[in-house]
């Protein structure tokens, strides 16, 4: 009964590194979407986040049979409930991947983002997937060093959001309200996106140590590698 | 043993009505901060966040004790971990409300709010407020009909952020950038935090009735008040 047990645990974590993989690649399109106005690839970014939401309510189901029917205690036990709020991490980083590719299909065929902030914009958007693709891999290693060092990658998402706002706040500002306005709501997006990557990196590191805050790297697998 | 139990469980319940109640007044003084550029009211609610974050941290805490202590199955284990879910929505709602003060505290002593959009925001404040006393209200009652009735407040909401972004896009709007950045982050977040509202109310909804979409109104009590 314990293998079967442990194989529904592995098979949470398996979903959960599924949905990261979703999650950042949503976000890559659709920073490709923004940049390029590119409709139709915003249009497949758009339907895709229903298969991360599928997985979002299929793993809630699944943690919920497994409360119920093995009982689990102690480590098992906030495996679990961590598991449900990781999900529900990924599941809202989707749903600002699909956010961020709305704003390309409403401008279309214009395009959202100046060219004097497209750089800036690509560089969250690759730290935006950088940062989920790190998540990923610390759901799969249990690395808290690596979960730890996803905050230096979200600093400079932070740094990036403040260019933006200096950007927009500037007298120069020369592209209009419109476009201020879809400025600022991307870069929420990306921001959010990341602070959601971060936090699935911390309540890694909370499952391995016990500790919310910073802590001493040891990586014992939790979710192990089938 | 099963009297402790349900002892605890009405503890949880009773946290989330005060989680609710503390979100909603804060969203109240928030938006009396933001239109009358109060910087000492912007403080207060910026501050008081942390109270709704501790409750949520002992909550969580709390909820994952009785799910190792006392092992609960069926309807209980749904309580529980829905109650989890609940409390991260109230607790989100709580940083939402922070960031309008935080918009606050920014302009000061200049009124972030144009004149002609302070109605508007004004009425996004109130139902953002009036969604959140509701999600408090249906915790304690379990009236299926009332959760179900906060969708209408919800699409006024979603009305007003509309009539926001029609302002915004408006080529007579000539309040200026900064200005449009912070009422674009301002509706944003009023919109978040009433979605986060209407979450609670239909995670009551899915805990009287089992089911997730449209149900009906069959309200027995899962957290009875004392």
């Amino acid at each position: 009964m314990r293998d079967a047990y442990h194989e529904e645990l592995d098979s949470v974590g398996a979903d959960l590194v599924e949905m990261a993989r979703l999650a950042g690649s949503a976000m890559g399109r659709a920073t490709a979407a923004l940049l390029d106005a590119d409709l139709q690839l915003a249009q497949r970014v758009i339907s895709a986040d229903a298969r991360i939401n599928e997985l979002h309510h299929a793993l809630e189901e699944k943690a919920i049979t497994l409360l119920a029917r093995q009982q689990p205690v102690a480590g098992d036990l906030r495996t679990v409930v961590t598991s449900l709020r990781m999900s529900a991490d990924l599941e809202r980083a989707g749903d600002l991947a699909r956010n961020v590719a709305t704003i390309a299909r409403l401008r279309h065929p214009v395009q959202a983002v100046p060219g004097d902030l497209h750089r800036t914009i690509l560089e969250m958007g690759q730290l935006a997937q950088r940062l989920m693709a790190q998540a990923g891999e610390v759901l799969l290693t249990h690395d808290t060093v690596a979960a730890l060092q996803m905050e230096k990658d979200d600093d400079r998402m932070d740094e990036l959001h403040r260019t933006i706002f200096q950007h927009l706040m500037d007298e120069r500002w020369k592209h209009g309200v419109e476009t201020a306005v879809d400025v600022t709501l991307a870069a929420r997006y990306y921001e959010r996106f990341a602070d959601h990557a971060v936090s699935v990196g911390h309540r890694v590191i909370y499952l391995v140590t016990g500790e919310h805050a910073d802590v001493q790297p040891t990586p014992p697998p939790i979710f192990p590698t089938a």
